[in-house]
């Protein structure tokens, strides 16, 4: 599965159309005409913000998002600097009505008043100034997000919008820009609610234009031809997506799922092997992809209601399907090992925490043979995974040798190693908020080059068990639990059990 | 029209079943067990608030509304006050941000700064105080708020709670309530923007459940029978209704519309006169009647879209209509009309404002003979319209001597009698601030017993000019302009074109 945490974001200058058809080539020379646009933008996005006839509006909210699109990336940039900076909040207004509300004496502490109505007058006064506060509180530029909200075409806008200034970011944190994304991304919660988003069952008789969507974004296991989409979408397998009315056509998230007698182990079953069962005898509804759609919806959790609507769905259509689960990869493994094992060595002596078991590091330094000269368990396994071409998976001896470290750590990377209460793990943690939870770990699931790369070929299934999901979800949320399965429990020894990273 | 200002909000505790079927009966006394009653909702009410896990959540959210409607008045109020009250926001919290933002500098006065980034470290300050002071900004009882609006039937019960709470303002004036309102009436307003209402055309195919509650809820010319309400959805007419997807069923709003040859003088032609004209003869279409079903949506202006909205289907639908108007009640008129007349008998003579010119006074008088001895002609008008049973509508040389002042007066009442810069007159207001004109006036337009007391019979059309709505609206909005047809201004005097009522 890939990631929901926040991947890098392109400027999506070609790939999305001005809103309106128009065929605007994009200059991207910072030309005095480029300099000329910039200006005009400008001007409709201040028509935008400050209009309130109701035709003008909507001429200049289009101007806006046409003229946005034909923009070099230098001049959005200058464009959406503009508006956090110079359409803010007024800090003055703001300040006047503290500095009233603070001359306001608080009757009685913090706490309701019972006795009724002696104090109602300075009550009033609370209210009316929290009111107005709240207003003015408000940005300017929540005019023009809440216009465009409303605007045929501007939602779409809006997140391709945001995936500009999540990109800028990358280049320069500015404070304004952060303030405006942060606002951004609030209103885009509101508005993305699962009661707005529409479950659709993607099949091959959906639209080839809504298909064609599917092949460019799926992220994790891509698809090679139609043949290979097809597949994806016939006996045994289903597509969900999550459609907003705003943005037809276009899943912001989809799920691949695939229908079978047992969880799988590696990615082979799930994609490849052939023929898929009758879907009568599956007793398991494996989610084997995930994909965002949106660089804009970034940090936007839809997965995890995507996730609980596909289950009731699937729970209704199939009730002999009792397993939920997920083939999912570890993005993070190898580079939290890589760096532990690093540091580890830096240490002194004294300090040091052997990552390796003494019957471990010895089979290791055993099968290494002439490799470990001179060296630890320690040095030696890092020698070895840190290797380009990962020569240690053509060595059955090696293979055997590193296979007990390197489950036992995975799953302590994946059960015990937290930052902020939080599973290091960017998938691990997206599916523990979930609810769901740590089941199996899989050696040798993914043998691809980006499979060995993150994870030494590790897969794991999450379980979803879904009387215990607002259970799991929530004890991992208030307390950083994170619940698994005994077998993956029993890699770990007892003492390890309660360590935790701190940051 | 039926005014869509405030009207007395009535408790709908029977007439509305709990959101989930049960047969519990509303119990009317403070019994103990009522008492218990009281303790047990809030304390599900609670439970809707604090709770995070979904199914016990939706069990909460259940338990609340079911055990709301359970509940005699008196407790609902307990239970809402205590909802206002312990509810609220953390003034302490707010006030300890307040005191942290007002001690940073403000950088440049409030301006937006060029020069980039020397300044960031301050901004970021001001950007992080003022985003957690929108959060705790925000009364905990958000939260239940958000999480009913959500939830199946939660919407519904949020408008008979805000109906609710409406009626015990009326009552009491009670600073939390009426703070509890004022959110709550904003989030409906957010919830309920047009983008999330759909018009439906309410036709003779619809359930009677639907039907049944258009007879319910029309309040401007009731509908006595089943004949009359299919008449009022055949041919030359329309009905159409706003609906909420969370609120099936039942229209929120609705307007009648009646396609005529010429714009209707009297509600006579509208509802009684037949047959029909044949529908492509029709060259207007006349609004008569507009209903909220809704008391808990009182304040929030659903009839200005909904009107848009009808203009541009019919206009789609039969292109040979170009006028569109209303035939509406004046329910302001009298009651200012006469509270006019009695200061100024009250006031010195030397400030006495004459509402009479010469000559209508003189015509008056020599009309009333005997019944105007020793009385001047505001007295003699005053002593007419202030009779209980409308006498002078019974004779031909009173109702004539009164009809020039009266619809004169009429005219300076619509376009020139204000509060705080709005109509004084309510359904004027509503259809001025959507942006249409005041057409015409029609002496006798509704003889019923409240159209004289509320009108002296006098009916006025609004008309919607499609290309100057917005216009209109503008100028009424931002300058208080009233536009009316030369016909109607007509019966003003140019040095009377000014005058407005200050407040």
């Amino acid at each position: 599965m890939r990631p929901l945490s926040p991947t890098p974001n392109r400027i999506y200058q070609m790939q999305f159309p001005p809103l309106e058809s128009s065929n605007v080539s994009s200059s991207q020379n910072a030309s005095p005409s480029t300099h000329r646009n910039l200006e005009q933008v400008q001007e409709s996005m201040h028509s935008a913000i400050s209009m309130n006839k109701r035709e003008i509006l909507d001429a200049a909210l289009n101007n806006f998002s046409e003229g946005y699109f034909v923009l070099p990336i230098e001049s959005r940039r200058k464009l959406l600097v503009t508006l956090a900076r110079e359409y803010d909040l007024s800090r003055a207004h703001v300040r006047e009505l503290m500095k009233q509300y603070l001359a306001i004496e608080l009757p009685r502490g913090d706490e309701a008043v019972d006795s009724g109505h002696e104090e109602e007058g300075s009550f009033s006064a609370f209210y009316r100034i929290e009111r107005n506060l709240r207003h003015s509180l408000k940005p300017m530029y929540e005019v023009l997000f809440e216009r465009l909200n409303t605007h045929p075409g501007g939602l779409r806008f809006l997140t391709i919008m945001r995936a500009d200034i999540l990109s800028f970011l990358e280049e320069d944190n500015i404070a304004a820009l952060r303030a405006l994304d942060s606002y951004l991304k609030e209103k885009l919660i509101t508005w993305l609610s699962p009661a707005n988003l529409h479950l659709h069952h993607i099949t091959w008789d959906d639209p080839a234009s809504l298909l064609e969507k599917i092949v460019t974004y799926e992220a994790v296991h891509p698809i090679s031809n139609l043949l290979d989409l097809k597949r994806r979408l016939g006996v045994g397998r289903r597509c969900f997506g999550y459609l907003h009315p705003a943005i037809p056509g276009e899943p912001l998230i989809f799920i691949e799922v695939a229908l079978m007698m047992n969880v799988a182990q590696t990615v082979q079953e799930v994609l490849w092997d052939d023929p898929p069962i009758p879907e009568c005898e599956a007793t398991c509804a494996l989610f084997y992809s995930i994909s965002s759609t949106q660089p804009g919806l970034s940090g936007i959790n839809l997965g995890k209601f995507l996730i609980k609507r596909v289950i009731d769905v699937v729970r209704k259509d199939m009730p002999s399907i009792s397993t939920f689960a997920t083939l999912s990869p570890i993005p993070g493994y190898m580079q939290w090992l890589l760096s532990k094992l690093a540091s580890a060595e830096r240490s002194g002596s004294t300090f040091r925490e052997n990552l390796l078991k003494p019957e471990e590091e010895s089979a290791l330094i055993d099968a290494a043979g002439e490799l470990a000269t001179g060296k630890n368990g320690m040095e030696v396994m890092w020698n070895l995974l840190a290797s380009a071409n990962h020569e240690w998976t053509n060595s059955a001896k090696l293979m055997s040798a590193l296979s007990t470290p390197l489950m036992r750590l995975c799953a302590r990377y994946l059960l015990q190693e937290k930052k902020r209460g939080k599973a290091l793990d960017p998938v691990a943690n997206f599916h523990l908020q979930n609810g769901a939870m740590v089941g199996r770990l899989n050696w040798m699931a993914d043998r691809s080059e980006k499979g060995l790369r993150q994870s030494a070929g590790i897969m794991v299934n999450y379980i979803y068990t879904v009387e215990k999901i607002e259970e799991n979800a929530q004890s991992y949320f208030s307390r950083g639990q994170t619940q698994a399965f005994p077998d993956v429990r029993s890699y770990l020894e007892p003492q390890e059990d309660h360590e935790e990273t701190k940051d």
